[in-house]
């Protein structure tokens, strides 16, 4: 029963490509994670996975389109379509998605990150 | 595969406590209201609930303790425990939770909206 303050929140972690957890809901979890540079190009078979830009500007690539997103906005990708994140600058993002999800899905990665980190 | 942005959106609507959907992930549906004034007290007996502010500032009243949110900040209220949002001005949410869930829960009340209109 405590609030959670996004901004506080990011400004406890520095690197890049590595979500926290900040809350849970059900059996689906609240992720902040910093963008910058290139992700690897991957799915998630068995779900959904949603992206909210909190400060920045990303790009999500998929085989057909990219995606430009800025602050205020948010995209599903759906569950088993393949995309890679992108982002010029660092770009501040929240994911949701159901818990244990791990970042680089599908694709082994040395980009691939611990998914049950809480700040 | 469309972008959502959140400004756009909140821009279709004007009534306060009634929720439109934005965007669903797996069975789970973002949705965005605008709240004024007091709601009634109610709880969701099987789901958790998530609130984060956009704009404003709201809170949402326990039976033994007050939450206070401003824009930036979020609250999971646990499933089955009874709660009273309130917002003394207009305050812009976005709320996550299965689809389905009806605003006023347990508590029928004139305040029941639809939970299935789309933006």
């Amino acid at each position: 029963m405590v609030k959670i303050n996004l901004k506080e929140k990011l400004s406890k972690f520095t690197d890049h490509w590595s979500p926290r957890i900040i809350a849970e809901m059900n059996d689906y979890q609240f992720k902040l994670v910093k963008i910058k540079g290139d992700f690897v190009w991957h799915n998630h078979d068995d779900t959904d996975e949603v992206f909210i830009v909190l400060e920045g500007e990303m790009k999500i690539e998929f085989k057909n389109e990219t995606v430009e997103l800025k602050e205020g906005e948010m995209f599903v990708v759906p569950k088993g379509v393949e995309h890679k994140p992108y982002a010029e600058k660092e770009c501040k993002v929240m994911l949701i998605e159901p818990k244990g999800v791990v970042n680089t899905g599908d694709a082994g990665s040395n980009l691939t990150a611990p998914n049950d980190v809480w700040i």
